[in-house]
């Protein structure tokens, strides 16, 4: 299915008194990793493919992370994200991180499609047909 | 004028390698001190006191801090919150960083009130008279 | 096990364009959930049981959270932590996130007991009998 | 004197309810901006100059800025930073928000070249005449 890699450059506040990051900010960059895979198997900006397919966005519902090694400000790591699963309103993602060609963290999400009901509320919605081939495209 | 006094206990989280209050968490906190000023000025949460007024926000036009003596994970900072001045559609504010009884850091901002206007686009507005009387009570 | 129970008020700046609190906020929120157990079953600030217990941390090594509903700027979350398991030199901790009597939130951590040693570098290290008793205590 | 610009990608969790970012944040990225640039004008990440000058950090003394037009997710902002004064053992910086053209934001920061004492404490520490000629190079 469709992956993408970015890389992230650990900076000084993304690190607590122990000197490693703080574990919150990874999920910060595991967020900017979906948004960039979506970006390019749509090959439009997130600003854009929201309103394109005219979603309210794509709230997380599950997450999980296994933190395997620390890293500390000045590193430089690589976020590889990929889809894992197509349901009929959600997707999965898992995030690898690496640094120097050894695994980091393993992370996964389960995220929904969702649109703005007439009352305002968000309720969820099948994926599109495009978006499920776009995103189940290897 | 008004004035209001808020806590803030420093998390593990809000420092940095060196170990003191990373500082841009500081505006957060201060972000957080204005809206709870307003709040008790207003007798009502900002989520209500938006409404209420029909205003889109009080963005932040500019804002400075002296850092003075630097705070730790553990410590609990008093925020002493102030309003400085009130323009016609501005108004100032003061934050006082004090911790047992010293002044840790002295800030400002001035903010603006804000509506929507027909288009989306936000635009500032007169401070109503009832806001410019409680905000201007001792 | 032990069990501890805090509260969060959401803050505008804990929430993102679509209104809800933007998710990685609440890693942090459960990082401070745990420090406030931990030094509610120690009875000393975390700064104190640090120090205390010649220990460099209690680093994240695994984490997941079920997100079941959203919160907005404004709404007021109980977080039910409690241990939920002691290994030889970790322990189990799960967070419930409850507003008004309903469940928002499910999330779990696994964390290590660490030392610093002589080298610089972290390793994990049992956790010490009255830990373990204070922690295990109903 | 010494300047150098930085690019920086709004994303989604930078952003607060009203849709621009949160102004914190902006603090962040100065923060990140000024690293930056004494990163090109030493010709060494932080970690190392760090590290080569034997210094415990820069801590802010004193900062603001002057927010003119807000950004949205999405946006690509320019940071241009410059040296702006050279002191016994303090210097100034200045970063100018740029985004198509329009300047956006004007900040300006004081920071101090901080040594560690034999007690742990943090005391200021005259700028190394290397430094001094570095930053203070066009």
């Amino acid at each position: 299915m469709f992956s993408n890699t970015t890389t992230v450059e650990i900076q000084f506040g993304d690190c607590d008194p122990a000197g490693i990051v703080y574990y919150p900010n990874y999920f910060r960059f595991f967020d900017n990793a979906t948004a960039a895979m979506l970006s390019a198997a749509f090959a439009m900006h997130k600003r854009n493919w929201l309103d394109h397919y005219a979603i309210a966005g794509i709230p997380m519902v599950d997450t999980g992370a296994k933190f395997i090694r620390p890293s500390s400000f000045g590193d430089t790591i690589e976020i590889r994200s990929e889809i894992t699963e197509l349901g009929r309103s959600s997707f999965g993602v898992k995030h690898t991180v690496v640094r120097d060609g050894e695994t980091m963290i393993e992370a996964h999400e389960k995220r929904v499609w969702v649109v703005r009901g007439e009352n305002g509320a968000i309720r969820s919605a099948p994926l599109p047909d495009d978006v499920r081939n776009l995103l189940g495209a290897a």
